[in-house]
Order: C-alpha cells, then structure tokens, then sequence
C-alpha cells in the first residue's frame, strides 16, 4: 500500500475548524457536514478513514491524512486557487474512488456547490448537465474523460485514479498544499447560511430532460444524524461503498470507508468476509446478487444491509438472514432518493417476531414511517384538478390509494434554475412525490405503484409490485418485473419477465412454455384472477438504471410491440 | 396497575402533528424536540412510555396513552385553557414523576416555557425564582408545596402523584380533554421559530443569586439527538431515571422511562434486575452508591452508565465494570450542565485496550471531545485584564492550564433577563464556562479544577481533582474529597474528608488517626510532596447539592474554623 511521504503528512495537532463567520450569536452553530469529518479527524486522527483496495495502485488514508489536513483541505484550497468562489458548482464525474469522496468534503470546504453526474449516462445527457448547472470546473476520472464534450470552455483535472506522484489529480491537490501548510483550516471559513446549497444532483431523466435537484448544508446534516443512528453507525463500523456515491451524495453516509469502483461480487464478499465490513446499501437487484453469488456464505458476524430502491421480497429477506445480513428497509421517494437518501424507514414491530416468513416479510416490505429527522410522509388524495390544492389524507384503510406528499429538512430546496418545475413539485405548499400509496392502520406507508405501473385489468387496479412480490417467492425465480400488456378483452394484463436461477436455469432449459404454465399456476391461489400474469418470458436479463432500478419503460415498449 | 379508562384512551388513528405554521418553505420544518415524542407514538403506540411503579399508586403509560393523544396534549390545552400564552413561564416544582415528565411535553406543546425547580432549595430560592421568571402558572407535588410562598397571585395546581380521579393535576388534564378529543394535535401549532426558549432553568447559585438559563427547541433538539446517538439509546433501550429531572430537562433524554422519585439504591437494583433497564445517568458519588449496596451483583446483560458531574476515579471504573455496567464519562461543563447536559464526552481508544486499568482509568477521567451535535471545546487562556477578549488556546502539552470556553448550537442562549450575567458569560463572543482545564496532545480537554478548588501549596498549583483520584484508589476509601486548608508555613496544604467502606468501618473503628497516617503514607510514593495531604478526617458523609456534587464551599467552611 502506498505510504505517504513525509511532507504529504499533516502538521501535528492542527486545529481542525474552520473560522466562524462574523457576527454569529454565540448558540448558533450553522449546521454543515464538514463538522462530522473534523470530528474523526480530531477523535481518531490514526483510524482507517478512506480504503480503495481493488485498483492497480491501491490506497488507504486514516483519518488525520484524509480529513485531518491533507486531502480535503488541499482540495479546498486548490479549488480557490483555481478562482471557485462560493456558490460556484463543481462538477464530478467518477465512481466510488478518492475523488468523489475527497470532494464530497473539499467541496463543501470551498463554499462551492457538488455537482455529482452519474457515469452511466450519455455523452448528451453530460453535455446538458454541465451547461445547465453552469459548472465553473471539472474533476473526473480517467475512465470518464470519453463522456465529455468537445470543446469544454471550463477547466477539467483528470484523475488517474492512482494517489502517486504524477496523477494530474494529485497534482491539482498539490496546488492547495501551500496554502492549507501556511493557514490551515482557519483559512477557511463555515457557511454562515445553513439553507445554502450542498449538492446539485440530476435526475435520471425517464420523462423529458433532467431536473437539478438542490440540497442545503442543513438538510445534509439532519440526514446524515439520521442516517448515522437509524443505521446505528459508529466509530467501530465500516461502511462498504457498493452504492455509488455519485446517487445523492452517497446518501450522506459520512463515515469509515471502503471503496469499489464497480459493483463486483466476488469483491463484495471478499470483504464481507476480510475486511470487517458492518454495513452497506444497495437496492434488492444488488442484493440478490449478493446473496446468489457462489462465494456466499453464513457470516461469522451481522452485517447491516440497508435496503432502498424497491421492496425487498421475502425470498430476499430470508435469504439475507440466513447467512446473517440483517436487513433494514428504507425509501427515498422515487424521484427523491436523489435528495438526501432515505426518508422513510420500516420499524421492526416486537410482534412480528411471532409471524411466518411469509407474513412478516409483508409488513417488513412497507416502506413505514418517516425517518429520525424527517418530517411528515403523508397519503393524500390525489388533485381532481389544477386548481385543487387542498390535502385530504387518505384513511387507514390498508386500501385507499393516494399519493405520498411529504415536507421537512430532509426535502430538496427547490429544481435549479427550473422556476416551474419546482412549483409544481411544491404544489399545495408541501412536496408531491408522485408515488402511489395507501397508508395502513398503524401509520406506515406502503407504496402501491407509480400511476404508470399501475395496471387496469378488468376495470380493476393491479399491483405490479404486489404480483412481482408474490413471483419472486417461486424457488426458480431469481428476479422478475410485471408491466402492462394491452388485452383485447380486459383492457391490459400482466406481463412478467423473470430470470431464473443459476440451478434452475438447466431444469427447464428448451422447457420456458412449461415454465410459464408452472409460474402462472403458482400465482393462481396467490393473487386475484384479474392480477394473475397472462404471459411469462424467460430473460438472462433485465433492463436496469444506473442505480439497479428496473426499467420498466423498456420493458413496455418490448410489449407495446408483442 | 391503573388502567385508563374507555374514556381517558386516545382515539384510533389520530393525526399525531401539529399544525404547520404558514409561510414556512416546504424544506424547512424548525426543529423541537416534540418530534421525536410524536414519532414515537406513530412508530410505537404500545409500547410503555412511561412507568412509575414506586409508589403507592403505581401507573404505567404506553405512548399512545402518554404521548400520543391523552396526557400531554390534554396538559397542552389545559394549560391554554388555563390562560398560558406562547412564551409564557410555567415552573413545575416535582421530583420524577408523570408530572414532570409529562410537562416536559406538554408545556412546550402550549408553546409555552418550562421553568424548572430544584425540589432542595430554600423556600426563599424558590420564592426568588418564581418572582424572576415570572412564572404564570406554578404545577407542583403534593410533597413540595411546603416550598411555595405564602400569598401566591398565580394558580397552583398540586399533584397527589397518584394518576387517579381526584388527584387535582388529573383533574387539571381533563380540562384540556375536550379540546383534544374535538380539535387533537392539529389544534396545536409548531413554534415557527425554532431559536425560542425552551426551558429555563435556575443555577444553583453558591456564588450570588440565581441565574435563569434559558435554552432553546433547536438546541434541545440537537442535544437529544446526540444522547441519543451517543449513548446508543434505541427503541429497545429503558432508561431508569436516577438522575433528577428538573436538573436541565433531563438533559433532553427523552426515551422510554422509569421514574423513581427519589435516589434508592435497593429500587435501583431492583430495576437493574427486573426492568431491562437498558441505561441511567448519575453522577460519580451516585455510582460508588450503586456498586456498594449489598444488592449489587455481575448483570446477567451490559448496562450503560451515563457519568456526569465529576470524573469517574480508577477504582471506581473497574467497579462499574467488574458487575457488567459500561461507564460512559460525559461532561456539562461545571456552570452549564444546567443547559442541555453533556457537551464533552471521553471517547475510548482502542490502544487503551492494552492499558492497565490504573493507565486506562487516566485516559477515561479526561473530559474528552466535543459531543456529536456541540461545536468547539477549547482551552484558552485566561483573559489578563477585563478588556483582553482575545482568546488564544493553550498548547496541548497536557500542562498548561487555561479555561475551557465553548460555542455552538447546544450553548445555552442567555440568562433570563441579566443582561449584564450574559455579556459576562459570552466575553469575547464565546461562552466562558469558569472550569479550568488543559489540554493534551490528542485534544482532549481535561479538567483540572475551577480556580477555587486550586490548592496553592509552596507556590506550586495542586489539583484537588488530582489528589482526589490518587486517594480513591485505597482499597478503604468509598469517597474522598480535598479543600485546600490554610498553612502557616507552605500559604496552603491539602485537606481530606474520607468516607470509609462499609467493610472498612470496624477495622479503623477508634483508630481514625491510624488510618490517617496510612492514608498519608499511601499518598507519599503517589503524589508530589506538595500535594499530599497534610490533614486527613473520617467522616460518616459529605455534604452534596442536589444532583450529589460536593459541596466544596462547606467543607472549606468547616477548615476555615480549625
């Protein structure tokens, strides 16, 4: 592993805060994520802060090189020098690396705003983002540099991603060295407005061009606590980064790091099983992988999984616990886990203890209640018109389907530079998810579906989550979507694509039609005549985003021409 | 046990949030701690919220029943009812009891602010702090209203402790329970401004009169969060209340509680054994209490032990951990523990694993950190003259003494109406807490002593503190104190008041002087000869304040005459 040299090390005991503004009553501290590190850094300067093991030139940073003094505030610094002034957005393009990870902090210690863009898009899309959120640089890895477009008029520092001598990153760090040698943190100075934005985050962009969503220092604070003790993070856990952190900040999981530049099984339990992982996110597609992956096995000691995306099902929770992943179910919003992360959370009610797999996985793939320090996560009727503002809850029916409306310090800002998106969003004067769900009897929230994936047979609504929930507990099924399919006599019908398991694959090989009569016999006690799946096709694969979420519009359009 | 009746239960399903104040952006809700309460009782409405089994009437309350609906919103619009405008003071005079706790809620709720009284003051105190407060309403115990003034002009509601019809504060609640079975939770609003008072709470004043400090929902709220999180209290966890509540709201512990009205060792241990209780908070002098009863046992499972106004000795670390109790040492700083409790905690390293106990128990008695929530914890030092507010922080040798100052968003806000103790206070634009401490190499505060508790013997500056530990490492020695005695030759000398194990009485019964010269030449190899003591007195206890610190100020009275 590399080690640094002597005159990369910090200063002993430097003084690990940033200046206050002026003019701060003395009980006001504005709240601002950088405060997290610089308590690592002061608390455990020797712990293991930052690990990139799996990459030619491996690195690992504690906390005291990493935070403490060097990297971040290096970063800061050469960001300044480079004429970023605050509010200025930085633009990133990376996966789970030192990069993204330096900058999530340096960023925020330069007063600049992170603009993080996913790696999986197109160059166009790149293209647009860059210019939308007016990005004054930017830092990307080396991997990348082929998503950026012609003729760019702001500067770009590529990463090699190597931590050597050379790396034309590291060379742009050494230009703050300087400058964080001669002043330190106390050059720098905190935010004095907590409501200034953190993070510019794009959304994926399925339905027209993508939206900015926009983060405050307040709300990444409020989430990362929450995120800290709903997942009872702590000075002795170890965080592995599959989850890439470009998705919404890495969902503010501020601490202890292992990074992997892609999502890799093998990888994945290599350090499951040697480098004293506690937790981890990832959405049930990456945990069905984990948990199929043939180097799987009962781990010695728990492992947290936190779970978002979509429900996980019941063949997933039990096989989670079966090797001793213990799993805790979170939602973000499906627009909205681009925001801060997860919102709302599924409380383990002592009672359940005493039900079937079956029926306890049914109450653990609610999404719940609202998190530690978010605020309400409401069902409310959805409007009969443009001019109906007016918030009906839903009763707590278990039934009555409306949409999740939310409000809170962990709700975006506002869509930046998009005047209207972000009124219609804020419609009524609280946050329109658009995500279909009805509310039970103790308060938790269940989605049901967006509106799109709701599908009308028979003038009844069927539940695609519900029937994909009911599939994925058939023993060959290893992942399945249901979508819409057009029926001349029931309007639509369910449509399901399935992938089988590994050792099942063999077992019907040449045989899917008998398959697909199995599957739908096995739905037939399970479901409701009307959401019941007419067609079942056999796939290697599934259309996935970026983050492991289905696309289901690609898997309409496969229909629409069936 | 009581059980409520039909008409006292919380209706099903109720809207468990106030009403938003308008105008507010949708990303913005202020915090206060009555979220988390609300939360609690959407997540877990069974689950017991409060128990109070020691007396004569025992009750127990779920959260539905104590948060959720009946007691504390009934005690809101009671109090409303009752007159109390938003801002107003509303002193409650009560040891642990749903009184107390219940108002911790309630009060807040009615946007009003709670004015706590220590339950051992004088009648003058309290007659003093009623008037400065301007309390508008006084709820007190059946047992303290020999503390109220004679011809009060503001309502007195008493309470018999006892939770059952006729008791005048169940009589009180019910006013409000028609307003909350018509209007419930939304009939309430939100403070919008989340910088509001929240409680104000008296100091104790050995040193003049009283002083009103004042804190606020957004600071309480943080400092909950970081109690929460840093003692690792969950939904699972019970918290036995030891520890006065009206000594600064509980230091904002606001989770599942166990109330005791009074400091019982043989109730504590009974609850040990019985209650799963989870954790407590006491001082030093409370926790030599609890592993010296003769009930005292090794735990069959680990209980955390919050320890706050005094640095935990060596021999008393390795008690609490002999019987299964993990000692976590926080500090309040002397002045303003008063405030939100904890500001600093002692944050183990795993290199101390290696330690002897005598070496780890060094390391453990230090202050620490900042808290998780608190901001800057520095050593200065002290100003030359009354117009020196430059602050400049000691080196971190471990040596130099200077006086720790604080700021930050769990900073108390001022003291109630004195201007002129608050401009003192916060010289400089920092909060000068008066404890005097250094500051070692890895950041750490540790306290040496407040000015006065400095013993000046031969010019050379002893730590009481420090003499204090190495004295409570005799295997003899239950507790100890030292004041500083005056000395013809050396200016001052080191005075010991010792109490003695009970195991220890018999064998020095009549031969205190023996034990004396014992003491002595146990301390010789220990300390430097300056700070040996000079005199040593058995005595059967030591005069304490209300939360158990020793009262110094006596003892010096007592050798002031000798």
């Amino acid at each position: 592993m590399f080690q640094p040299t002597p005159a990369s090390l910090p200063p002993k005991n430097p003084t690990l805060a940033l200046r206050q503004p002026k003019g701060l009553p003395v009980h006001f501290q504005p709240l601002n994520p950088l405060q997290f590190i610089l308590r690592a850094a002061e608390i455990y300067p020797d712990k293991l802060g930052l690990v990139h093991p799996d990459v030619k030139d491996p690195v690992s940073y504690s906390f005291a090189v990493w935070y403490g003094c060097q990297r971040i505030q290096n970063l800061a610094y050469a960001l300044i020098q480079a004429g970023i002034k605050p509010g200025d957005r930085v633009a990133v393009i990376a996966p789970n690396s030192p990069l993204i990870a330096d900058a999530h902090h340096g960023v925020l210690a330069a007063k600049a705003v992170l603009c993080l863009i996913n790696t999986r898009l197109k160059p166009s899309e790149v293209a647009f983002i860059l210019e939308h959120s007016g990005s004054s640089i930017i830092l990307v890895d080396h991997e990348y540099v082929r998503l950026l477009p012609p003729n760019l008029k702001v500067p770009v520092v590529v990463s090699k991603d190597s931590g050597r001598p050379g790396d034309p990153y590291e060379q742009f760090l050494t230009n703050g060295r300087t400058y964080s040698q001669e002043r330190g943190w106390p050059g720098l100075e905190y935010q004095a407005d907590e409501n200034s934005p953190a993070l510019l985050c794009y959304t994926s962009g399925t339905t027209g061009r993508p939206k900015g969503v926009v983060t405050t220092l307040r709300g990444s604070y409020l989430a990362a606590v929450a995120n800290a003790y709903e997942s009872r993070i702590h000075q002795e856990s170890t965080y592995l980064w599959i989850l890439p952190m470009f998705h919404a900040g890495g969902w503010t999981f501020p601490w202890t790091n292992i990074t992997l530049r892609t999502v890799d099984y093998s990888l994945i339990w290599k350090h499951f099983l040697n480098s004293a992982v506690t937790h981890y996110c990832g959405a049930p597609t990456v945990q069905i992988g984990i948990v199929n992956d043939p180097a799987a096995k009962p781990l010695s000691r728990p492992i947290s999984a936190i779970i978002a995306g979509a429900a996980p099902t019941a063949s997933l929770i039990s096989s989670l616990e079966q090797i001793g992943i213990q799993p805790i179910h979170v939602y973000g919003l499906t627009q909205t886990l681009i925001q801060y992360g997860p919102f709302t959370r599924n409380y383990t009610q002592p009672s359940w203890a005493a039900l079937s797999l079956q029926d306890r996985s049914k109450f653990m793939a609610r999404q719940g209640h609202a998190f530690a320090t978010a605020q309400d996560a409401r069902v409310v009727f959805q409007p009969k018109d443009e001019n109906d503002t007016e918030l009906v809850d839903v009763p707590r029916d278990g039934k009555t389907v409306g949409e999740i409306v939310t409000r809170g310090n962990i709700v975006m800002k506002e869509y930046f530079r998009d005047p209207e998106a972000t009124a219609k969003a804020f419609r009524g004067g609280i946050f329109n998810t658009g995500d279909l769900a009805v509310m039970h009897p103790d308060g938790a929230v269940a989605i049901v579906d967006r509106s799109k994936d709701i599908i009308i047979s028979g003038g009844e609504n069927a539940s695609s989550l519900a029937i994909e929930q009911e599939l994925a507990s058939h023993p060959d099924v290893l992942e399945v979507s249901v979508v819409a399919r057009t029926h001349v006599k029931w309007g639509e019908r369910p449509h399901a694509f399935v992938i089988l398991k590994t050792h099942s694959i063999n077992k019907w090989k040449g045989r899917h039609d008998a398959f697909s009569n199995e599957l739908k016999a096995y739905a037939k006690p399970r479901l409701p005549g009307f959401a019941c799946p007419e067609w079942v096709d056999v796939v290697p694969e599934l259309p996935k985003t970026s983050t492991g979420k289905i696309l289901k519009t690609d898997l309409r359009k496969i229909v629409a021409k069936l």
